[in-house]
């Protein structure tokens, strides 16, 4: 059983008659005139980042900043937050205010609140945020249409590559801030919101992102790889260290941009916003397909990208 | 810095102007005509729990349960769930459909929905349960009235005992379900809740849960230990294996039974809808005195309770 089959299995198991439960980026469920949207994320140290090379604040900044990117990638504006922390003693000892004090940081970022919580010792440290917003408009993973453009909102592979390079200890630190720090600009989401038809953030990786709007859209898709934006300074470290560009910019995790669908009419409308995006591909009707070309020819991509739930992954 | 101070340290960091934030079994955010209850708890394997005497489903249960307790302590009705679950590769492949039987189990006993979550791999389990409820009218615990009596709604010390005696594998299947199920009776706490001014559930202990209510209230309160509740088995394990009755009767954890305080008159009418409780003590004007008395001599409890944030507790 993969990702997927999990989570139709769980939907199956679970449904949620209130609203919208599992399986888009955030939960919805009506209130009064607008829409509450609902998310949880979690991070577990040596899965998701390393205190190598991460300070307690840098991470505190990226756990709330992973929560806000759901709540944008439903439209939503975040407004407050729950955090479960375990964490081992030294951390608790040495890193909490330091922790606390990214916290307050992204408070103040990003106008939110931190309403609740719960501690606990833990060998490893982790971080469960679950995270309230709003929106008038609530944007689906499944109403992708056939004819839609696919966009996405700026350059996916960089935090992957960012990644390696900290791992090799080879990163600067202003290229390091790819994957440590997300590029969250929450009025741009709301603009696209405003005229996308389907979305989502990429969180594990481009083309899995995007089999998790083409499924529930019951549509396939086509994937151009030279109209997928990468600085030359991306594909100059790409080729210094003998990196599979490929590979980073369709599988590699964590840029939290935006991928959207969007049809013809919308997407000039967008463009008069000043709204800066990305064209790569279209939507079509031959659901469960997702075929990629560079150039016209098509490729094959060796994996989609992080699935947690293969155990070998 | 012990919990206390610490979560005085996190009130004044992080004030919540939506509502009621930090410091209370949930947060309380009005909606119309009513009020939404939020509460996070997480359990850690090896911390709250042992993979031992603990099946994945009983786990489940008691996860979910934890959350049900803490909602219902505020007053409120629990009403869906979002689960963060942290595990390690053979739970994935050999508990998981347990697991999720545990929670679909919890779901029909408390008429709950489960509406979204995370899971990722983690070394050890872990399980982040955030709880969505509402009420008409959240009892606080900052409200204890001077006058007040104190009362329980159970046995405290009894899951602790049962803890104990599942560690030294000497616990018969009925008595081990007292620290494993939680004994929940949403409408019996609901119709207190009508009653109360202050009101907890005891996790931690029942004297470290009293001065969560002691504290914010600005009040004292003198306990009378022989009024507390204690069955004639418990007495006579305690006994025979030469455990602390008393230790584990004021600062056991884990009992989820409500503490609340009450005025005289409001204790009569809660008595006439047949509500069994226990009056244990009152609240006076001593702010920061707690005082335990065994038949009128005043005895000095050891410790507390958990404290999480102690780093050697």
């Amino acid at each position: 059983m993969n990702e997927f089959d999990f989570v139709s299995f769980l939907q199956k198991q679970f449904p949620f008659p209130l609203g919208v439960g599992i399986g888009d980026d955030c939960s919805v469920v009506k209130q009064g005139q607008s829409y509450q949207l609902i998310t949880k994320d979690i991070l577990v140290e040596d899965v998701h980042f390393c205190l190598d090379y991460f300070s307690a604040a840098e991470l505190a900044v990226k756990a709330v900043a992973v929560n806000v990117s759901d709540i944008v990638a439903m439209g939503g504006k975040p407004c407050y937050f729950y955090l479960g922390l375990g964490a081992p003693s030294y951390f608790m000892e040495h890193s909490l205010l330091d922790f606390f004090q990214g916290i307050s940081n992204a408070c103040q970022d990003w106008r939110l609140f931190l309403a609740g919580g719960d501690l606990s010792k833990s060998d490893k440290l982790f971080i469960s945020i679950t995270m309230i917003g709003e929106t008038d408009r609530p944007v689906y993973r499944n109403n992708a249409k056939c004819g839609d453009l696919i966009a996405i909102s700026g350059n996916p592979g960089e935090s992957a590559l960012a990644l390696k390079l900290l791992q090799l200890d080879k990163s600067t630190i202003s290229f390091s801030q790819k994957h440590k720090k997300l590029n969250l600009d929450i009025e741009k989401s709301n603009l696209i919101a405003r005229y996308a038809n389907a979305m989502i953030d990429v969180s594990d990786g481009l083309l899995i992102d995007l089999k998790r709007i083409l499924d529930p859209s019951s549509k396939g898709a086509a994937i151009y790889y030279e109209k997928i934006p990468k600085t030359k300074e991306f594909v100059d470290i790409c080729c210094q260290f003998q990196f599979n560009e490929q590979d980073l910019v369709l599988s590699g995790g964590e840029d939290y941009i935006l991928l959207f669908t969007i049809s013809a009419e919308h997407e000039s409308k967008l463009r008069l916003l000043n709204v800066e995006f990305h064209i790569i591909g279209s939507i079509n009707d031959h659901a469960g397909q997702l075929s990629v070309y560079n150039f016209q020819q098509q490729i094959q991509p060796t994996n989609l990208g992080f699935d947690h739930f293969l155990v070998n992954s």
